[in-house]
């Protein structure tokens, strides 16, 4: 806890000492703030007017809805801050099941190419094995035509 | 715009009629708050001592440090909402980037299916070729050895 001090503020034009843990820049523009509402309410004639005791306690309520509206202000804000807060989790929510599916994506996307792989050697070792039946199919025939002759030549 | 009104209320024993847009709840709820501050006031011997204007000063500044208080929760509130803004809004963007990957990763998926579907289809019809060969050379074998027997039966 910061010491305790005494701080001189000017407020209406009178010197008061003030007594507390607040700095004193604090309290100078807490004092700044209320001459400031006093300098205004001396410009209208009818606060003029009144008595001492009345544009006391007219500067107290002014200040007062000065704090309400600040308070207000803080209440609603506060508001937006949760239903912000409230879409921020949705959102990494959705944002981390995307992921999910990406990376299961990615996976069936491996094993999709993994089986094309698969396929395609299937392939190549089913075209060799075709072309090498043609082949000894050709041969066969030219053996089996040789072999044909060969009867023509014994007649 | 409301229309203007008279309200009265009540702040240290005293009636004042307040003159203004605001609503007679909201005043009655500001004198109220007053009220229930110069009630603690006045159970500290302290303040009881002070004249009547250093009374109503330390009031003024009491309400001025609550309204301080107050404007700077709201802001500190205020910039909490930022970084929630600017986080929610990355998020968002990295939430439609990840769709957008899943939706490509998606169609590259599909056409890796469709891929694999010809290439079945492929082996299937060089497995059809390839037993209808056999199918042939055996045949073709048979006959072979048919005519070569012819030839042993002719001679």
């Amino acid at each position: 806890m910061a010491a305790k001090n005494d701080t001189e503020v000017i407020i209406n034009g009178k010197i008061y000492t003030l007594s507390g843990y607040e700095s004193e820049e604090y309290l100078q523009k807490v004092a700044s703030y209320i001459n400031n509402k006093i300098t205004v309410f001396k410009q209208d004639e009818g606060y003029k007017r009144q008595s001492v005791d009345v544009q006391r306690t007219l500067l107290e309520l002014n200040i007062a809805d000065d704090y309400f509206k600040a308070k207000k202000q803080a209440d609603s804000i506060d508001n937006d801050l949760e239903s912000k807060d409230k879409q921020l989790y949705d959102t990494k929510h959705e944002l981390i099941a995307a992921v999910i599916k990406n990376e299961t994506l990615e996976k069936e996307a491996d094993s999709l190419k993994e089986k094309i792989n698969e396929l395609e050697k299937t392939i190549i070792r089913l075209e060799t094995e075709l072309a090498e039946k043609s082949k000894s199919s050709s041969r066969k025939k030219a053996s089996s035509n040789n072999s044909s002759s060969a009867g023509i030549v014994n007649e």
